[in-house]
Parts: C-alpha cells; sequence; structure tokens
C-alpha cells in the first residue's frame, strides 16, 4: 500500500495552469436522468435531502445515470515541515515517519476506517527525509520541488475509482495549511490558527506569531496573488501532493471527498486559481479546527459531517463514504411510485 | 422480514411503569476501560471527536469493553391515524398499506439503506384496517390498545441485536408527532408542525388547527401530566410500539438509534416519563421537520447527521450505523502509542 514518486519528468507549474485553463464539467445529461428518475422514486420529493444532492454530484462528475460507490481509495499524503523546529505543534517531528509506519502496520485510525469502507488504502510518502525549509525565513521549497509533488500527487487518480478520499499526515502542517489560507484569503495568524494536534495558551500565541513572521515575510510574494507560487512558498509536500490529486481526479472524472483543514487547504490553492475548481469535491467533515470552518466559507462549500473530529489522515473523508454509496444505492435501487403502485400524491 | 403481534396477554401501563422504574444504567467497568485504552490510541487526545463518545456510549449500553456493531437491526413500525381523514398530510391514508407492500417487496429507501449495513430489516404492522380515531374528538385509542402496542413493540428487541435502529411509516403522523409533543412539552400547534410529506401555505395552517384542536380538547388530560395516558389519547400505536422497543432495548443492553421526528417523539414519552430513559439511545439525524429541532432541546440530544432529510422509515438512522460501526472499529482495531512505537507528546 506504499507508493513511491515516478523517475520520469514531472509537468510543471505551467502546465499544471494549462490544465486549469480546460476544466471539464459535470455531465450535463448523466444529471438530468437523475433528477428525473428521483421524482419517481417512492418517496416525497426532496424527503432524502441532501442524499438526493449527492446522487446528483457522483452522477454529474462519474459522468454516468447510475452512480457508483464500489471502488473507493483512500490517499494519505505525508510531508514533514521546517516549521516544525520552530515548535509550533504538541508532537516531535519524528511522529510523521512513525505514523507512516503505523499507516504500514495497519495500526491507525485510518486503518480501521478504510477497512470499514472496504476502500483501497494508499500512503503516499514525499521526501519525508528532508523538510521544506522553515518558511519564516524563506520559501518552504523550490517551484520544481512544488511541482514535482502536484505530479506524484495526481497518480493518486488512477482510472477504475469511484470515489478518491484525500487526507494528510504532516506533524506541524495546521501552521502551513493556516500561514497558506492566509496568505490566498487574507488575514492573520489569529484568524486562522487553531490548536492543532492540541497546542493552547502560550503555545498556541508562539504558533500565531510564527504564521504571523511568515506571513511578513512573504508579504511582497502574497501581493503578487499567484496561488501556485504561494503553495511553494508557505505550503508543504502534502499540500501540493494533494492539489495534484484533486485536478487529476478532475479530469479523470473521480469525484472527490476532501478531509479536515490541511487537506481542504490544499485544495484551495485551485479554488484561489479558478472558483469552480472544486466542484467535483464535497467536504466531508467541518473540523474542530477553527480555521476550517472559515476556509468552508470562503471556498462555499458545506460539509457532509460535524463530529468535532480533528485528526487528518483522511479519517473523516472515509467516515462519508457510507453516505455516497448510501446516496447511489437508493437512488438506483428503489422502486418508482409506477412500479410500487403507491399513490401520489394529490396535485396542489 | 414481516412480523405480527403475539397472541398471549402484553403487559399493561402499570407493568410498563413498573419497568421504568428499575431501569438500568450503563456498566461503569466497560466505560472505565473504553476510556483508558482510548487514550493510549495512536492520535492526539480527543482527535476522534464524537467518534470516542460513541465507542463509550455503545461500551457502556452494551457492557463489554469491546464494543461491536456486527448484527444491526432496523425495525419499522407502521400504524394509521384516524386524523388522516382531516386531510392534514400532502398523501392519501391508503399510502400507509401501500408503503409497508413497498417495504416487503425491498422498493422503498430503508430497503436499500438495509441493505448497506448489512441489517436485519424487520416491518411490524400495527392493526393497519384499524386506523386510531381521529384524536381531535376523543382519545385516539384505548389504554389496553396502547400498551397492546408497545409490548408488540418489544419484541424488536431481541436478544442478539447490537443495536437497533427504529423508524415508523404512517400518513399523517407528524400531525400526531406535534400533538404530542405540545402535550408533553407544552406550546401550540404553531410552534411543532412543519410540512411533513409536504404540506404549505393553507394546508399548513388547517394541520395547525386541526392539531390545536386537538390539544384543546385533550386540555384536562394535558393537565395530569401522565405521559403514557397522553400517548393513548394523541399518540399512534406506531409511537406505543416505538416507546416499548425502547425501552426493552434498554432491559436487554442493545444500543438504540432513533430515527426523525415521530420516531423521536415517541421516544420522549419516555423521557417525560424519566429523564434517564433514553440515555441509551443517539438521535441519528435532525430532521428537516422543524418541530424535531424543539423536540431534541426538549430532551437534550444533540443528533449525529444533519442532512435535511425527512422520510422516517428509519433512513436516517439506518445511515448512522456506519459511524457507530466505525466507533467501534477505531477503538478496538488501532495501536497503542507503545505497541507502535510512536513518540507521545511533551507533558505539559
Amino acid at each position: 500500500m506504499n507508493a513511491r514518486p515516478p523517475e520520469s519528468s514531472p509537468p510543471s507549474f505551467d502546465e499544471m495552469r494549462r490544465i486549469l485553463r480546460a476544466l471539464p464539467g459535470p455531465d450535463q445529461e448523466a444529471v438530468t436522468r437523475v433528477v428525473e428518475r428521483e421524482g419517481q422514486l417512492t418517496k416525497p420529493a426532496g424527503a432524502l435531502g441532501r442524499l438526493e444532492q449527492i446522487a446528483e454530484w457522483l452522477a454529474g462528475w462519474q459522468g454516468r445515470a447510475e452512480p457508483r460507490v464500489e471502488r473507493p481509495r483512500v490517499a494519505v499524503f505525508a510531508g514533514t515541515h521546517g516549521v516544525a523546529a520552530r515548535g509550533v505543534s504538541a508532537y516531535p517531528p519524528e511522529v510523521t515517519g512513525q505514523m507512516v509506519q503505523n499507516f504500514l502496520k495497519g495500526g491507525a485510525a485510518i486503518n480501521q476506517l478504510a477497512q470499514a469502507i472496504d476502500a483501497d488504502l494508499r500512503i503516499y510518502e514525499l521526501d519525508l527525509d528532508h523538510p521544506t525549509a522553515d518558511f519564516t525565513r524563506g520559501p518552504a521549497m523550490s517551484e520544481t520541488r512544488a511541482a514535482n509533488a502536484m505530479a506524484y500527487g495526481m497518480m493518486a487518480a488512477e482510472p477504475g475509482i469511484d470515489v478518491l478520499c484525500l487526507g494528510e499526515m504532516g506533524i506541524a502542517n495546521t501552521t502551513t495549511a493556516a500561514t497558506l489560507c492566509a496568505a490566498l484569503f487574507g488575514g492573520s495568524g489569529a484568524d486562522w490558527a487553531g490548536p492543532g494536534t492540541g497546542v493552547r495558551g502560550p503555545a498556541l500565541e508562539r504558533k500565531i506569531a510564527v504564521i504571523d513572521e511568515a506571513l511578513a515575510f512573504h508579504r511582497p510574494l502574497i501581493e503578487q496573488r499567484d496561488p501556485l507560487a504561494l503553495l511553494a512558498a508557505v505550503g508543504g509536500e502534502e499540500f501540493a501532493a494533494i492539489a495534484g490529486a484533486v485536478l487529476a481526479a478532475r479530469m479523470g472524472r473521480i469525484p472527490v471527498l476532501l478531509d479536515g483543514y490541511a487537506c481542504t487547504a490544499a485544495a484551495a490553492v485551485l479554488f484561489a486559481l479558478d472558483r469552480r475548481a472544486l466542484a467535483h469535491c464535497l467536504v466531508a467533515h467541518r473540523s474542530a479546527e477553527p480555521g476550517h470552518a472559515r476556509l468552508l466559507e470562503a471556498i462555499g462549500h458545506k460539509p457532509l459531517l460535524d463530529l468535532d473530529m480533528r485528526l487528518g489522515e483522511a479519517s473523516a473523508a472515509a467516515l462519508a463514504v457510507p453516505l455516497l454509496k448510501a446516496a447511489a444505492a437508493c437512488h438506483n435501487g428503489m422502486a418508482t411510485f409506477a412500479d410500487a403502485g403507491v399513490s401520489r400524491r394529490a396535485p396542489g
């Protein structure tokens, strides 16, 4: 279940921008057919609420009038962060690699959650032995490194998958998420930072100060409003990989479930480039990390679940898969009023 | 999957009251063991949010430190309502029986949802050919009929089930739910009524007037504050059966998932008798029916899902089962910090 980067030369940021200019839309015919059938099913109109919208969304992005959730993949991207040396996390930086080993041995939450939905779980390690640079004093990584990471992430969107759950692991990456969100959408460290794995009081104040330091250092770049440049400057490798996976899924007709704060922040880089770029994504869960609610507002997404989780690892994305399965099962399997001989409501 | 009432003589309301005086509490030792193990698992403390609370809740009510969600049952109770003749629903009364046939043939939403979670689906028909009386002019049913229906519902809580999903079908039963809630918790028709299957405008005004008429008729009884008497007077057979199922599940160490408005209103009769009576229940979903939010407030329950559904049939209860499975899977399957060799956070 482990995967390593390809040898061939990856696309550059310019190629990513070219892909973004030609984003495919949903299959409108599939959506129309779903809406038509939905109105015939043995239930009051609209009574399945968001499940009905999910069925339309799945059909539109899968390009099939019978949406299917039989081959989910869970892709977890792990990256290491130079800014971790600034003491912004409750855990030491080596926990990233230790947790990757835990994923590979089956001991983490995501292993249990992926198994529960019968998903193909893949762990994608970025260059864990070489953390990105501390972005308070320079760019986190070069554009080439960020583009390589995006290309690596694109591999997760393989043909045949019918939903892609994305998530991450990276000690200090809620600091990265907060800095990236502030750079993309404005605001300060205090607006976007939260406890992450559990920093509170003076430690949280320090985390906020580190974010503000990074924002001050990169202010000239931030004012250029180039989201991919900001991804390299104040992002992380797993963020770039997730952005690549989201983009490749769009091209490959694979609906995406985004996990929590860091994952959504990574995808938001694409939103900042094109407001339609996340139409094939649903956000699985509103994280307990407070910046996530603000980010969901910024990108106009309403999450499926709200269970006070803040783990990452694609845990909430996997947890939301049964809702998609249920939506498809109801849509495909229910009888129509005519088939079942059930009286329809009186007109008017 | 169909089931019919027993022949033997059922318990009376007095016997139900005796059971309520001896409600068992959770297994505190199982809860303690779950909390201890939870703190050792490879994740930041609290990072799985409500899944952690669910694991404790399951363990406490199942009486086992390794909670298990392998044998879910979905029980749907169908009843017919005399008040339907007052035109309070968008659908004609015969739809109750037609939908029961649809359940038995596998064409309804709950069939697809029960199959998706590999649940044992049982449809319990109350006396569908004999609707309860129109409760605006007298009691809906006798205490004996209500006690019989409770006893019938108790059969759903069979040993060996590890979670019981409860739901209902009954044209006009959001009118019944609203009337019962107002009788139990105060307020008027306007406070508790909503569109149900889709009544709006003047039709909704009529529905509210019917509820207020019933509340005026039964005012002397309402002031006696006897919840079981109110269940007979302004409830329905499926409401009594659900109350019976909730009570029997408590005695049999089976955690319960309550579905939507009518189902929660039925369970609320027990809450009105004893505020601890629903501690072994979780509410699966906040219904789009507005009275449900008010009812959740009254009984102090926070639902697991909020997906704008308003179907009934135990649909939302079944949809929430994967959350329980996930909670149990994470709790039982995750590695501890010690097992996985993952560093714990620095103290303080």
